[in-house]
């Protein structure tokens, strides 16, 4: 399995493997300061809601690491790191985790703002480190309590990427996949190319495959004919931010697949670390949704693709409201309808540790 | 408006845009002999269900004037034009239309089959143009009959291309935009990519932009948000082949759109002429189903944009079951449920005429 995401102790940086460069290539983008990692957030080298979380924390302990090298006065050192965690908080509106992992940041600097500059750095690091190994472990209960949901020889239909890639572990949505093949069970996953990006072909055609798992590529567009032609048994995928009441942000077509779900009476699982819950938000309208770029329409690839006078409409996420989604899979287990009280539930049950 | 299909008379030839060379280049394909016209048939260098009839029925009188200098014996000669008609035939299984037009050119070579060869090619050639201007004729009746579905200001969802580029005329799903244009009404048109093959991107985005209508690009499973977030008031776009039925053989995606169309409860119209219809096929499930090249997936825009190792399904059509469509538009009026009588009804005021 390839790693995502590495902090590399000689050197004092951040490894992220480049995922705009897959499947052709493995190549490692060096982060040396926070600057570095929005930019590699932007440009969606790192992405998916928990990594994008975990590359930002990494972050602050890089503007933690340069803030104790430019001054010894904690108070304009520590204005430095808040604005690096402002910087950071900017990259990507609609990743809850991202939110989440700064501000687990932000309580470390305030709870040590006098520290000396090499011990609050070396507490943050330890922060970061700590988010990264906790990701790690709830990718393995999300896939422990997901697996309940599988059968073997299923057939599985998932979007963009909710894997190895988009995670400090083995995933969100592939968790189950990757725990159910341990435990030799046998998958047949079908894997949308999710444009404008292609996730789905780039990233988690590439990693499914180097885990040896049977995979068949589809538009997106073959979706709904797949399902019916291939016997496609249910949808799972990840979610980068999800309301009290159960709406899902997450990568554009996702509320497609939902519908698609519905009709065909298959069921529809979202697969999401507590981190990805807000609590202040109970319709998903309320979510701000990022647009891309209108070339990642018109210039497919570095190709003309359209005419030159076409308008476009890019959403790089969409919102699925919670009637459509059959359970979300959490580390804490599997959340069921009526959501809004499963919320709630679990919310009260892990009091303080997300949210 | 471009002409994609033109008989040049100086030179016997058929000229064809190249529609795989669009929205970047407008380049003419010349086709001197059946072969060629074969060649860019299967290559998609003419697509759309009735423009591919068109062009075949011109590449059988291109087989008849080769014949006539290859040989004065009529009987070996019809064998050659017969050889070229299935050939022809067999460029694209799913294209009803195709068949309906080789048909017809088959049948006048059955009237005439003593006839000198350069009257019989006169008569072939004839025969051609004639489907030719019908079909003209027939995209005009089309847009005449759609437009009553329209309103001023509509917002309407279109998928591939079913415009001029796909016909002899001003198209079947893009023809009541047309009509609706040139009596003052405004339209705002969203066109999806339709993966693999851009038909959308390239082609519709691009002829209706140089009609000056307004038009949004959205990726294919951007569907869904777009319908709910932009207010979408109808789908419209063509068919490959219907059955007796209602069901609808059409472009890969055509059944994701019905299904969203029906779960947004707004109506889902197809735009075809009766030579669509197969008189032969109750359901949807016995039409064959093209299969695209993998590479359409695998190799997106001339780059590697999936692992090796990777299957595909690479669905050049799916099938619409009868149910999820509003009504079917077509030269002789407006198809309502229960299609399996209103399809009978024309079938029978119309006798000989289709099918």
């Amino acid at each position: 399995m390839p790693e995502p995401i590495q902090w590399e102790i000689e050197t004092n940086t951040l490894q992220l493997l480049d995922q705009t460069r897959l499947p052709v290539r493995m190549v490692n983008l060096t982060c040396r300061t926070h600057i570095d990692v929005c930019r590699a957030i932007k440009r969606l080298s790192v992405r998916g809601a928990p990594a994008i979380g975990i590359a930002a924390a990494y972050g602050v302990s890089l503007a933690a690491f340069h803030a104790g090298l430019e001054t010894d006065e904690p108070a304009q050192r520590n204005q430095m790191i808040l604005h690096a965690i402002r910087k950071l908080s900017e990259t990507r509106p609609t990743a809850m985790n991202l939110f989440w992992a700064l501000n687990q940041m932000k309580e470390v600097l305030s709870d040590h703002k006098d520290a000396p500059s090499d011990e609050l750095a070396s507490l943050l690091l330890r922060k970061a480190y700590q988010i990264h190994e906790d990701d790690r472990h709830r990718c393995e209960q999300i896939g422990e309590h997901g697996v309940e949901l599988l059968h073997d020889r299923y057939r599985i239909l998932t979007h963009c990427n909710a894997g190895v890639l988009a995670t400090g572990g083995i995933g969100t949505a592939l968790a189950p996949i990757y725990v159910g093949r341990q435990r030799g069970m046998i998958f047949h996953l079908f894997v949308d190319e999710t444009r404008p990006l292609l996730q789905g072909s780039r990233l988690t055609a590439w990693e499914l495959t180097q885990a040896g798992i049977d995979v068949t590529l589809i538009s997106d567009n073959t979706a709904a004919y797949a399902i019916r032609k291939k016997n496609i048994q249910c949808v799972i995928l990840g979610a980068d931010r999800i309301t009290t009441h159960g709406d899902v942000a997450n990568k554009i077509g996702t509320y497609n697949l939902a519908i698609l779900a519905k009709e065909h009476a298959i069921p529809f699982y979202v697969a999401a670390p507590l981190s990805t819950f807000d609590p202040t938000i109970a319709s998903g309208d309320d979510i701000p949704i990022e647009q891309h770029d209108e070339v990642a329409l018109t210039e497919s690839f570095g190709k003309r693709m359209a005419p030159l006078r076409v308008k476009t409409f890019v959403p790089a996420f969409d919102v699925t409201p919670h009637r459509y989604i059959t359970a979300i899979i959490t580390e804490k287990g599997i959340l069921r309808p009526p959501f809004r009280d499963a919320i709630a539930r679990v919310r009260a049950d892990c009091d303080g540790e997300f949210g």
